[in-house]
C-alpha cells in the first residue's frame, strides 16, 4: 500500500514520498549516503547563519554506543526505533556563539536543518522517522553536553521495513491513512482566521 | 556568479540551490505557485502530526495587507522585504490542541514544515528568505492574534532579482561567499566534540 502524501495541490515528488516508518529493514546505511545526509543538514539557512545545530550518531555497526544512544528514546520508541540501523539525537544550542545572546529561532532551525536531511533521505530511497519522545537528562548525562545545548529529538534512518512484523499496535499505526488540516485552516490572510485570497480562491 | 552551495559531499540539486537572497525580481507569484508552496509545508511530519504551524500570508497585489505585515518586520529587514512580492510570517502554536499541554517542538516542527516549504519554492524556481528579525507585538496587534500563538519569522517569497540594484550593504552581503561550518564540527559520536566515525573515516 503507497504511503505517498495524497496533496490537494501538486508539490514535489520528494515530499510526497516522505513518510516516517515504524517499520525499519536491517539493511545497514552506507557511509557516504550519511555523510550526504547531514551534508544536507549542514546547507540548511538559520538565523545569522548560526547552524545552532549539533547531532549525536551512532549506527548499529557500533552496537555500544548504539544502545547508548537507543537509551536516550522513551520506551515506547524504542520498541521500534531499535531496529533501525542508524539512530541520532538533534541538539540544539540555545546561545549565539558570537555574542551569547538567546537564539529564539533554535529549535526552529534545527527544524530546517532536520527537513533538510530527510529530503536527502528521501532521494536516496532512505526513510527517516523523527521523535519527539527522548529522555533529555539522558542525553545530557550520557553525552556530558555543554551548558546551553538541548536535546532536542531522536531521528531514525533506515530503509523501509515490513509493517507485518511489527506489534499490532504500531502495524495499525504504519497503515493509518495520513492526515493533515486543510490548508484554509492555517493559511490566513487579513485577519487572523480568515483563509488568505490566494488560497480560498485557487 | 553561483549562489550554489559547495557541498562536501554531493547532496539534491534543490538542496544545493536554494539560497536566500536580498535582491527580489518584482515579478509576481501565481497563486497556484503559492498554493503548492503551503501543501508542500502542510504535509511535514511533526510531533503527534499536530501541525503546530499557521501562515499569514500577503501579496503586494493588496497593498494595504501587505503594508500591513511589512510593518511587522524589523526596519533592517524592511529595507528589502518590501520589495518581495510575498511575505508571510510563521505562527506556533505553542500547545497541543488535544489536551492543552506544552508543545516542546513546536518551534522545530514549524521549522520543519518552512522547509519543506522552501524545497517546493526552489523546485518551482522562486527564492524564500526567512528572517528572524520581526515584531512579535506587532503581530500580536496587527492580526489579533489568540494566546498560545507565538510568531515566529519572517518569510519573504519571489524571484531572485539584481543584486545591483540593492544598497551596498545589502550588495554585500548578496554576493559574499556562502560558508558553513564542516561537518566534523557538529555530527558527533560516543562523546560529545568526537566526530562520528561515519563521518571522520569518509
Amino acid at each position: 500500500m503507497s504511503r505517498d502524501a495524497r496533496p490537494d495541490h501538486p508539490i514535489h515528488e520528494l515530499l510526497v514520498k516522505r513518510w516516517s516508518p515504524y517499520a525499519f529493514s536491517d539493511r545497514p546505511v552506507a557511509d557516504a549516503d550519511l555523510c550526504a545526509l547531514f551534508e544536507a543538514a549542514r546547507w540548511a539557512p538559520s538565523s545569522y547563519n548560526e547552524q545552532p545545530w549539533t547531532f549525536i550518531l551512532a549506527t548499529q555497526q557500533d552496537p555500544g554506543e548504539f544502545d547508548r544512544l537507543a537509551s536516550c528514546l522513551v520506551e515506547a520508541n524504542q520498541v521500534w526505533a531499535r531496529k533501525a540501523p542508524v539512530l541520532a539525537i538533534s541538539v540544539a544550542h540555545m546561545h549565539f556563539s558570537r555574542n551569547g545572546k538567546p537564539n529564539t529561532c533554535a529549535h526552529h532551525d534545527v527544524g530546517l536543518a532536520v527537513a533538510q536531511l530527510t529530503v536527502e533521505a528521501t532521494a536516496r530511497g532512505l526513510v527517516v522517522h523523527q521523535m519527539a519522545g527522548i529522555v533529555p537528562d539522558m542525553v545530557r548525562a550520557n553525552y556530558q553536553l555543554p551548558e546551553g545545548c538541548q536535546p532536542l529529538t531522536g531521528i531514525a534512518i533506515g530503509y523501509a521495513g515490513d509493517a507485518q512484523k511489527l506489534p499490532d499496535s504500531l502495524q495499525d499505526r504504519d497503515t493509518a491513512e495520513r492526515t493533515r488540516k486543510p490548508l484554509a485552516d492555517f493559511v490566513y490572510g487579513g485577519l487572523w482566521g480568515n483563509t488568505a485570497w490566494a488560497i480560498s480562491k485557487t
